[in-house]
């Protein structure tokens, strides 16, 4: 099979970089399969992304390439990072995007891309058509990371507050809501565990039941659940908990026994 | 060719719930196509997405398999259809979702899908990626329908109230909103055969002339016309008749003769 | 390879209009390969949309089709343009929405498409269905131009105001705002090459320094820097310069010496 390429940005779509991006790895690699995560990252929304691509990337076949480009600092002297898991490669700013992703597919490789480029000067605000695209078409079409960039140890992390213990109770925080106003908190399932009793949640002035799917939801104010990801998620049924309860990132959000 | 499997959300792309579908059809089934008709259906909005469906799914080539989530029940009872046309397969919730498709083309096989996976109870919140792509994927690859579910008698329908005739005049209502805010109607092109002489309509306290085309309304406060699907359609040139003339879904609209 | 066809509409995606087309191009030509530019251009902003294509299309393989469909007057007797530069094709209505890539990709051969099918009556506001997507596909399948339409001279431009010197100073204007409300004006980078001294940039009621690079603006109110198209790009480092800086389409611009 051709290599799949996938795309994740926070360019939008209507300015025509997403469309370049595209024209350029095919031009490059004209059998690669260009996938689109999402051009809707909110605009330098570093934390956004590496959800989105911490929750995308594993599902895909072994051997993808994932070219990821959130960077409020592109143009400085922030590096270009390579990073090989055991099942994928991932091409982006060494910012932070990929954090999430190598915490559950841990690195094998990293490499910083060289910036040999005479279009590097010339092309200031535009590395993820003349830095990224161009080093994704050569590991599609068979090139090998050590002549792609140079060997590093490490990669730029994601601060990722780990929620705390406060006698019986247990104290997270709200990371991040997605498209639906359902909040994201740091507190896994089974840290949930240890409460003794019928978990409750309190977080912006209100006290959530904990339920099992969405639509016990309905007729109740809020509600707590887990997510397809383990995380302890605050929703309302067809609704925003964002909104309805007035949450914000960084919120803190309490879980005793009842 | 390889089999095509479209995908229509209310998932917005950047949770990277969408990403994780189409990894998960790839992995499942390297050769499909995959397709995006929507993720950007409002969020819960089932009759907004059954219009979507209705008017795309059509235009694709025989043996193609659509795969649709808009789903305010997602971990509750309801049942997650497959169906089957005279051309095309169709995968999701049964919860009104297929049903204008399915007047346009109607079921020649019905089944719920089996939900023995043992990913069932474990991901509550996410059936696109734990019963639906692994249906499709499985069709697909060749089984046949009875393999993945149990034949059922009928799927889930919407409210979809006819026009009525008062006297000489028609009456319908405003079904939805499309992204420029034209309001489309019950009202079908050859309902508008019994009105005498040269039709006018009332919507939102204006008198509105049919027109053939949009750019008849240059200088019209507001039109109707006769949109492709051969609905009544309000419209404003180079405007948004929602916003002009107030509308909102379930308002009024007569047909008169003059 | 199939034939690469790439999509750029005003639609949305939410109304089932370009999954449609998706559709029907597939029915006509399984072969192709559809590749997503836009559908997020604002509702009929042909202008927006002409940047969208001059920087996406020159990217792409040669012998790639470009339909592109923002369409105030659809439906009215603007004509259907179907052109060829020296490597690629564009379809679409021939109100502008070419222009600015036919200043870099030079047209090599022009042509109206003929609208003799029995659908264009029938099927008023939908030509990306009727109309373009069949000349794409026919175009795909090795069709020759001749066989689609009537050769024509000459296509329909945009308005495009240039640059201005006063005595020293260099007059310009905003001509469209990128998702992030960067602002781009119409100044280009050589034109910048007759300022004495540092050039400072006056816009907004402010004046801004020019920047190599996003992230030089960090503590910045607001800086100017060329864009990777060489244009003049007004911008706030994590923020939007138009709404920092209340700007406007057709706002000036003026670029002096210090």
């Amino acid at each position: 099979m051709a290599s799949i390429i996938t795309l994740t940005t926070d360019f939008g779509s209507q300015d025509g970089y997403v469309g370049a991006l595209k024209g350029r790895l095919l031009r490059l690699c004209p059998e690669a399969r260009i996938v689109d995560l999402s051009h809707d990252i909110p605009a330098q929304a570093i934390r956004q992304a590496s959800w989105c691509l911490a929750r995308a990337v594993p599902e895909f076949p072994e051997g993808s390439i994932h070219v990821a480009v959130v960077d409020p600092g592109v143009g400085s002297a922030r590096s270009a990072l390579l990073a090989r898991t055991a099942r994928h490669w991932l091409i982006g700013p060494d910012n932070g995007l990929f954090a999430r992703l190598l915490e559950v597919e841990p690195p094998q490789g990293l490499w910083h891309l060289h910036r040999d480029s005479p279009h590097w000067q010339a092309h200031a605000s535009f590395d993820g058509l003349h830095v990224f695209a161009p080093a994704a078409a050569r590991l599609a079409l068979g090139d090998a990371p050590e002549a792609l960039g140079r060997p590093v140890k490490d990669y730029a992390r994601l601060p990722d507050p780990a929620p705390t213990r406060d006698g019986v109770r247990l104290l997270g925080e709200i990371l991040a809501f997605d498209r639906f106003g359902n909040a994201i908190t740091n507190i896994r399932a089974r840290q949930l565990e240890g409460i003794a009793g019928k978990p409750v949640i309190y977080a912006g002035e209100a006290w959530l039941p904990l339920v099992h799917h969405y639509a016990e939801g309905e007729g109740l104010d809020a509600m707590a659940l887990l997510n397809s990801d383990g995380l302890l998620e605050l929703a309302v049924y067809c609704g925003s908990a964002q909104a309805r309860l007035g949450l914000a990132e960084g919120m803190a959000v309490a879980v005793a026994g009842s």
